[in-house]
């Protein structure tokens, strides 16, 4: 770790332990290794990350921005000769309830920021399903979505401005703080959901709305996948429509059951978790919802009617992940698709799992089309390359239906092979010359996934 | 108009009708005149606008892309030795209530664009006070805002994705059309706001809202401004907050009762207009909504119980605009502050008058701390120069208190003198060079203001 020009940093910021910096070489995703070769700083504050991103750009030293580390593409893992940028430690939070916003930095935990913000009664709404772990940083940098899009948008629907500091150090700030602007280009939405390929974000203006109701939930169990899909366009259609739309295919029940009883039947095809949180309206809503998915085909409709009975229904959708990582080796995907088109996705996905005997589970977003595919695969030669190969069909199959590569996760190193597909080679080259534009020798977190 | 090498084009789309072409060159900004040598082109689809930006590009000839030109700041007046690129026709629009989107031709009015989609039960939000004439073309270049802002935000808000032919020729796609997707950087959020300047246009799709309650409305006066002031960051503060805050000034109620009696009280310092549309709760907000203005200091509150009512409210407040039409000579504006300096801009404006002997008139959106300052003069020699450097003034004090040049209307090349001041040097430079890259040889409607 020695063999990269330490950047002219006040003490404390480099990490010195060898032990403590393998920690931050690495992020969630499959097969993320250590480089044999890297420094890790943990900024405390802007002129930090000034000092690196000027001290990198002089020694043409690749930097990768880095939060909590929770990408499951790789785009967080150290490079090999490269600098480690971790601005947990910035994660101040400052909310304004006359503006309607909330100023925070990178670091800044998203549940912490979702918290300090109910604080004031207002709410932030994205919530991926890292909240508890991810930063808000991060979550800007893959214009992270959740469970609750299919009401509230991504996270780009809430960035109002950005801090950032580019390669070489200069500090730009993008977009506006008031509630309307429009003098000059706005760039914030160009580094929304960037990978930290054009800067490191060190401030984030988002907007904030006002507290909803704890939500209500119904779950509804499916013996037709084409039933579910049915319900779940006509839900999209409700004039008060649900918070969240949760899909879950037989597979992910069998898993889930197989972890502990929820009591979700085996021999479904598909259950549906809808909510509702509009103010004092939730429990009408979602009896509402318990009729349309009744007449839409469901086998059996669980209404909850209060917050716990609620939380009791979302338990089993939350046991899923670790319910797939008891089941073995596996990677999550996620592709998106137009709403109307989820049901097809789900049926392609199983054909291609049979196809190839590849083991998938599904499950997702399914209000937003937005399904994460598990591909399993074991010890055996050329297991989890077939696993790779059924995941690659589909991609195919998502791209064909008019959808994306990634919904929520981003590209990083590990999906960067279907780029040119969806972006075509005009514009992928346009995006390069736009990276350069930003970072002119190519140190920002280079190959993830531009 | 014959110096102008005329594009390849089909017949019937160069305006040949000198007659009819001078309509084309000018737009409602402020002195807006025809210059002696432009083309006038109204494409009527995709093609036709490849063909033109192909062409301008070879010849090196500037276009001013145009739709219904209401912009009020010179976005969209010819230049000299210009073509005139008219897209108004390209006014098509499909709804998908499955994917809760509309694909909409720029020349679509935006009023239209709204009764489309009302009639497949959805929401157009956005509302320029121009949106009978104004077309969603223009709406994308301005980033176009109104009066339900304070709840549903601006255009950019609403913009998925976009068509786009650039100088040259090449089409491109931005954004995307599914309700999520993080695969390479989106760039729509650069052209929104761009006013023309980085291409053309072809194609947008923007995200839609369930359909509200007709809105009911309360009308408060105020003898006080400061109470005004702080009703107005009261009422934002509301977790059922209004759908509409429109302020008005004194003399906006003096100028719009010597129009038409609307019942204004002559010697209220201020009158807030205030509106609910939130299902089923419409009447029991505008209520909470009084007795919140009665305590801030209201002298007067008048609550409308049906949408009759409510809409007579509104009349005074839709009667400004031909009101300071009738008083004579004046330009209208458009600044920005956060929404709690707005009382201490109205009080600087108010003072910048009195200082200068320039009658200021002031109204705006209230809830978004958006304020139109209307400026008279008249034909003694400087009275529009006194005028313009009174509004001067008022934009360095809205810069002062962290606000913009523009909130709605765009820079154009009326505003953008005070651009380098809001900006600063390097980010111009910046955003310079991003034009560049879209336009290489600064064909699209340069100077405005880029």
């Amino acid at each position: 770790m020695s063999q990269i020009a330490a950047p002219p940093l006040p003490s404390g910021r480099v990490v010195t332990d060898p032990q403590i910096a393998i920690g931050y070489a690495t992020d969630q995703s499959l097969g993320s290794t250590a480089p044999d070769n890297f420094v890790v700083v943990r900024a405390r504050d802007r002129d930090d990350v000034v000092a690196v991103l000027e001290h990198a750009q002089a020694h043409r030293i690749p930097v990768v921005p880095q939060g909590a580390r929770t990408s499951l593409c790789g785009a967080s893992t150290a490079l090999e000769g490269g600098i480690v940028l971790n601005v947990e430690a910035l994660n101040q939070v400052e909310v304004s309830t006359a503006e309607r916003y909330a100023v925070a930095g990178p670091g800044i935990v998203t549940a912490d920021l979702k918290k300090a913000v109910a604080a004031q009664g207002l709410f932030y709404p994205p919530d991926p399903a890292s909240s508890p772990m991810s930063t808000i940083g991060g979550n800007v940098a893959t214009n992270a979505g959740g469970l609750c899009c299919v009401k509230y948008g991504v996270t780009a629907d809430y960035v109002r401005g950005l801090e950032v500091v580019l390669a070489g150090g200069e500090v730009i700030r993008t977009g506006r703080r008031t509630a309307k602007g429009v003098a000059g280009l706005d760039l914030t939405g160009l580094f929304v959901g960037s990978e930290g390929q054009l800067g490191v974000v060190t401030e984030v203006v988002v907007r904030l709305v006002p507290a909803t109701d704890p939500p209500l939930t119904a779950l509804a169990t499916f013996t037709s996948l084409d039933d579910a899909a049915k319900a779940l366009v006509a839900l999209r259609a409700e004039r008060h429509g649900p918070n969240l739309l949760e899909v879950l295919d037989r597979s992910s029940l069998v898993a889930i059951q197989a972890m502990e009883d929820f009591g979700f039947p085996q021999d479904a095809e598909a259950v549906l978790l809808v909510q509702s949180d509009r103010p004092d309206h939730s429990a009408e809503d979602v009896q509402r919802y318990a009729k349309l998915l009744t007449t839409a085909g469901a086998e059996d409709v669980a209404v909850a009617d209060d917050a716990q009975e609620a939380d009791a229904l979302m338990a089993g959708r939350r046991a899923l992940a670790p319910a797939l990582e008891l089941k073995g080796p596996h990677f999550i995907e996620d592709v998106c698709v137009p709403v109307a088109q989820l049901g097809n996705l789900i049926r392609q996905s199983r054909d291609i799992g049979r196809r190839t005997g590849v083991e998938v589970v599904l499950s997702g977003h399914g209000g937003d089309g937005n399904l994460h595919p598990c591909l399993f695969f074991d010890e055996q030669p050329g297991s989890r390359e077939r696993a790779e190969e059924a995941f690659g069909q589909i991609v195919d199959a998502a791209l064909d239906m008019g959808g994306t590569i990634t919904g929520e996760h981003g590209v990083g190193s590990l999906k960067r092979r279907w780029l040119p597909r969806e972006l075509g080679d005009a514009e992928l080259a346009r995006q390069r010359t736009i990276k350069a534009m930003f970072d002119p020798y190519g140190i920002m977190n280079p190959g993830r996934p531009l």
